[in-house]
């Protein structure tokens, strides 16, 4: 069965749109999503850049801001643009690092994007979070106290160092083996690969 | 009629497959498609770069080829990496500015950037640009000279202040009204937007 890496952080707005989209494109397909949460701010920092690239980049930020409406009204969810952008994403990763594997992972980080690009809530905040956790189904009892753990914050933090040992500079990113995929409007390209992995025409 | 204006980059790797893609994707829509050639080099000055950002940030440059290989596999199109890049684009620029609204200029554009990417040929060179307007089926004489007026300079100069002042940052770009697209894979939905032009679903 292939595998299909999805790279994603929660202060990302490309990553939104991917997360409420990547379960109903491979439902069906035997494809196997593994949900891999990391933090972009380490890797801008090496690349010289101590803000995203959208504020630092003013044109590119007002199309980007532009685009995700568009691409969200095509998708029927809801955005309203955070009044702080982008947001400090730490918390809410340690959490998805913590219990990536498990069944509810995936509605906990449409939770999370959803309270950060539609309600603009503050997703640092541990009742943010909390939050989340309840809308996922989830009971909240001893979940983030157990993602702050020093064993999870490194397990974040290598998470991190291999996104970026793999050539990641930004989300979300799909891997496919060791192809790359980068952007949400990739998304439906890695799927594709999954199940043709060559260069060239696909079905 | 809706019109679809085309700002590409002869430098551009993803101009190239949207040069190679917008006429099959338009023909028989009743969209009429403005080719509007531009320089980046200037607008990726003012931003603080003094190259292209695919050299100044590696990992995205090392990305951007493996994913132009791919896009240009699916379209059935050839590519080489070009052993300068990003090349010197002024003259190819000035040529098509000259003669944008000629029935000729798509297939000139399309020469040029197949002497860039898939023939590695220098497209600052006079002769080169001379083989891609017979390639054409254009006669060449007085062609190159009639680009290098003053007042022909000075065209390509205020459409590149042009693009740079309704937002365009990158190529290619496509633009329905105000409503700017940006890069390849957003030609698609540039279309569909000069059939629809609004937000949510389209048909």
């Amino acid at each position: 069965m292939a595998t299909l890496e999805f790279w994603f952080e929660f202060a990302s707005t490309y990553s939104y749109p991917a997360a409420a989209r990547i379960e109903a494109l491979t439902r069906g397909t035997g494809i196997a999503v593994v949900w891999k949460p990391f933090l972009l701010g380490p890797i801008f920092q090496r690349q010289g850049w101590n803000d995203s690239p959208f504020n630092l980049y003013p044109a590119q930020g007002h199309y980007m801001w532009r685009d995700l409406e568009r691409i969200c009204a095509d998708l029927g969810i809801p955005l309203q643009r955070p009044s702080v952008f982008p947001r400090n994403s730490v918390l809410a990763a340690r959490v998805a690092c913590r219990f990536a594997s498990e069944p509810w992972l995936p509605d906990f980080v449409r939770q999370v994007f959803h309270a950060n690009f539609a309600d603009d809530l503050d997703i640092s905040n541990p009742r943010v979070i909390a939050m989340c956790l309840d809308r996922a189904g989830v009971p909240t009892a001893g979940k983030i106290e157990s993602a702050l753990t020093t064993q999870n914050k490194d397990a974040l933090r290598a998470q991190t160092e291999q996104a970026e040992a793999i050539g990641i500079f930004g989300a979300p990113t799909f891997i496919v083996d060791q192809e790359l995929f980068w952007g949400n409007d990739r998304l439906e390209r890695a799927i594709a690969w999954c199940k043709s992995p060559r260069l060239g025409r696909v079905a």
